[in-house]
């Protein structure tokens, strides 16, 4: 049977979502913890909608696994136990037919911050925002994110894996100001690896007044990473949520986002 | 002359704010720093709006120092590169004539956060959160604030300090639900020690059907301390904001705030 989990974490303690020998991960630490709950000979594999880099937090991460028949309130229970608290299970449940936690999806959100007045950021929340030297001028950065949204190859914000297409539908790249702290929405169907710390790398130099918001034109022209885009920090960055079609859809939309990453590929 | 420091802090990493041999404190690291910044051959002692308690944060906190004639924005700019990051220095002013940061503050606001749900808090603010395993009924913990606020002798709420008074006037004890996220806001003239995780605990009781409502008004009649109150762990705790009156009041009220406490002891 299929289970998906719901979780938060603070990324600061763990190098990253994905699985690594030596280091502490987020599905390090939860393959281990079902390993102990069902004594299973070898960690059952989870498949995730985010594979967050080292430091990226999550608040609406999802996750499934496949497991002989469990009850998942049960496994809900003894995670809570058994992790630690910079995890957060917030459900376990049995997924529907034909969920997939990374293909099904039919949307990911995240948000950005950072904090750009002269006394740094809140010591509350300083393990996730960004702090920056100057003033930046969103109206700029907003100009420049209107170049950028829709359908593209974002081959220039993307580190290049071999087969894997870097076309992605940005559906929202947003910032609000509350008073010294930047708040940026990027919404996408999918985003390709360290895509939205390049992103915001872009938004940042126009909003430094490094360049013209007309520049994210120019960048997503390029069928490369452009090296004059900074990959930002990721501690300000946190993945909100994961959006899937109703349970009837489910199936659909796993083998559409198959199909679409094959062709594009 | 004197300086005004507003500031803020995690108080996780900190044995309180009061300074103390051996301990890591705010005031011992900002003391610190302000010797090593004038050269001073000892510490200038600060004086604070409120003496928070091991784990207990502040956003709004504010102090005072006398100095030799300085320059507040070369200390302002010099601690902000000087103290670690879980100390934030929000300003550093010339304060006006008669201000003192404890006895010309008409009024403390704290807020405490509690989450009852069965998931634990969010763990990006978990160190900012107290977890509850039962749900609370915040409609009983706002009845029994009812019978708290006001001009009272808060002995009952109070560690026992020889020659100091326990009469404060508590002007708001009220609690909102956000989610699974209880915030309450606690405002008085002053408070006496462990004051507000005192009074957290007779709303947890309540609010856990442990007592009736009314039990707030028989426990706020004792003399001493009521072993039955339990008080709440520090780290829910965030002092929010000092409130000082204009600049011509400054010394109107450090007298009449030196009188009311001389009377009342």
């Amino acid at each position: 049977m299929r289970l998906r989990i719901d979780l938060s974490y603070d990324g600061t303690g763990f190098r990253g979502w994905a699985a690594q020998p030596g280091q502490r991960t987020v599905q390090g630490d939860i393959e281990a913890a079902i390993a102990m709950i069902l004594r299973l000979p070898e960690a059952a594999t989870l498949t995730v909608a985010g594979r967050t880099d080292a430091g990226v937090h999550a608040r609406g991460q999802v996750a499934h696994v496949d497991l002989d028949d469990v009850d998942p309130q049960l496994i809900e229970r003894r995670l809570r136990r058994l992790l630690p608290d910079d995890i957060q299970i917030r459900s376990v449940t049995a997924a529907p037919e034909g969920f997939d936690a990374r293909f099904s999806a039919l949307e990911r959100r995240y948000t950005y911050r950072i904090v750009d007045g002269r006394t740094g950021p809140d010591p509350l929340v300083r393990h996730s925002v960004v702090r920056w030297q100057k003033r930046l001028d969103i109206d700029a950065m907003n100009a420049a994110a209107q170049h950028l949204l829709g359908l593209h190859d974002f081959a220039a914000f993307c580190r290049r894996r071999v087969g894997a297409t870097t076309v992605r539908t940005l559906r929202e790249l947003s910032t609000v100001r509350v008073g010294d702290v930047l708040e940026t929405t990027v919404r996408a169907d999918a985003f390709c690896h360290s895509m939205v710390r390049a992103l915001m790398g872009v938004l940042v130099a126009v909003g430094d007044h490094r360049f013209e918001p007309e520049w994210a034109a120019e960048v997503l022209t390029h069928a490369g990473r452009d090296s004059r885009v900074n990959v930002m920090p990721p501690h300000g960055l946190v993945l909100e949520e994961v959006v899937y079609p109703d349970d009837a859809g489910m199936v659909a939309r796993a083998v559409e986002s198959r199909r679409q990453r094959a062709l594009r590929a």
